[in-house]
């Protein structure tokens, strides 16, 4: 019997990846809020650069209550979404299933832990540049290949478990590349050493990678800011090589132009995923005992422009269950 | 005899002191670049808010060939300017005449006494709101008192000399409050307080000073930014005490809405004063061992905002020209 998976938030992240699990024959099974009607009817659609066009029927729910209890419940809400998991995530989990968090920054493991139980987590980290264009409608740009890893309470290594490799077949199946890690908050500082520099100044000068590694003092601040996320992570028991942040920065140089999810989240006065990214990061490292000046700033004005934006987004009138991706 | 006056850039701030010597009944040159026919022809106009109007022929040069040598020479460009400097400055001045540098940041009188020798150089920290609106046409808002100390090449106390007397009555007989400080260099770090958190905020975040001081974030990069600047100047042996920079936010607070003169520039892409107000500062930090994490990162993004400026006025036809004050 395949296994079967709930995709919790069927936008441009869990319809690219829950597409790519039907088509490996997988059971699956996809969670809806303002596209449902349109999926019921049309289908789901998803034009995926390295794959045939995907559109077809699905099993897709409007209500939590519908799903049957799944082996695999993948969370693919954007975190400020989060405060939506505690009605859905118990239900669909079975007995021995497990939450699979593919969720940006850091801590969102730990939220899941709290819902389902430290062991009955594991995490992903995606690399992804997908689009939702309309009403059940996923376009996928480029890359998508996931880190694996199982979840750990303290952070340490928990090796590569039989369910982990389990739960990667289906998406190796499916097309997807993927990378077990033996632990999953090594693997997650290191993802925020490319994201703490370019989703926040892209956001805050309003720009595009390209430009700012054009720039001498951004590519300075770029560094230091690298820097603190090494030593953030450094102080947390994560060891991140300096040969690492210079990659990220070669490869970040060599990249097309690129506009990361929170500038797109910005620009359409989304709510920005700030806590997730810059505030778990800022604390964890607080806890010990380790600051980020640089870090904090630009998490600061984050959460001013952040703040701004939803107030702007109310008094347009926009309720906040039709900017939910879920 | 009269003190003689050269007034070098005729804009918002020499414009509007410079009426002011006149009224005081001292002899003033105005040294005009864009404006000289005009005012030639029309004469200075300024509009204060504690004065009668001010409309009247002025002696006005478009050559600094022209001028005679003053007693004072008020150096009144924006710093960003200051490259013009050299072929102006010490044609102007008679032998035993003074350099007075009206300009925002740190360490402009060093660039004066470059030119014009240590033991001529005075400065004044100028508190005005004045904006000019047309061709020789400047309308005062508020303020304009202004803090006047001798310059000392090691930033050491000179005390109050008798010419530093002298200037100051001029400028009181025409209705301009001064305060005179025994060290000028303390003095300016004591401004920089306020500058460097609400310049840069309000630039980099495109918003006002009562905005920024409603939202819990910035009140506390403000305050961080503060004690920065409070830290820097303690290296370089400037207390500044607490009670100040508490001061300086509950001021601040008290405040109309404020867009400080560096949000205009960066509005209408004018150069903006980035080095004199933040490089120099964290230049000056960093010769005594002291580094500002949080003011080099915003040092940075407004290097890279004023670059961007300037290559869209390049990309607009601007000449250069057209951008000087003077």
């Amino acid at each position: 019997m395949p296994r079967s998976y709930a995709i919790i938030g069927t936008g441009a992240l869990g319809g690219y990846y829950g597409s790519r699990l039907v088509e490996a024959g997988a059971d699956v099974h996809f969670l809806l809020h303002g596209d449902f009607e349109h999926v019921k009817r049309e289908g789901l659609r998803v034009e995926a650069k390295y794959f045939p066009p995907f559109h077809a029927p699905v099993k897709a729910y409007g209500s939590p209550e519908d799903l049957p209890p799944c082996d695999v419940v993948a969370i693919c809400l954007k975190t400020t979404s989060n405060d939506l998991l505690p009605s859905i995530l118990p239900r669909l989990l079975k007995p021995d299933g497990v939450a699979l968090v593919l969720q940006n920054g850091l801590g969102m493991e730990d939220v899941a832990a709290a819902l389902a139980g430290p062991d009955r987590v594991m995490g992903g980290l995606c690399f992804l540049c997908s689009n939702k264009v309309g009403p059940g409608h996923i376009v996928h740009l480029d890359y998508g290949g996931i880190t694996l890893g199982e979840y750990d309470p303290a952070g340490k290594a928990r090796g590569i478990t039989a369910r982990l490799r389990a739960v990667a077949s289906d998406f190796e199946r499916g097309g997807i590349p993927i990378t077990l890690h033996e632990n999953l908050l090594t693997a997650r500082w290191h993802k925020l050493v490319w994201n703490v520099p370019y989703n926040a100044l892209t956001v805050i000068l309003d720009t595009t990678t390209d430009t700012l590694m054009r720039d001498p003092h951004m590519l300075s601040l770029v560094d230091s800011l690298m820097r603190e996320v090494q030593q953030l992570a450094a102080a947390c028991g994560h060891a991140i090589g300096d040969d690492f942040v210079r990659k990220m920065q070669d490869d970040t140089i060599r990249m097309k132009p690129y506009r990361p999810s929170m500038m797109i989240d910005h620009e359409l006065k989304r709510p920005m995923e700030v806590e997730a990214i810059y505030g778990n990061a800022l604390r964890a490292g607080e806890r010990s005992g380790a600051a980020a000046p640089r870090i904090e700033t630009i998490y600061r004005m984050l959460k001013f422009l952040d703040a701004r934006n939803q107030a702007a987004r109310r008094s347009c009138g926009h309720a906040r269950p039709a900017v939910r991706p879920l």
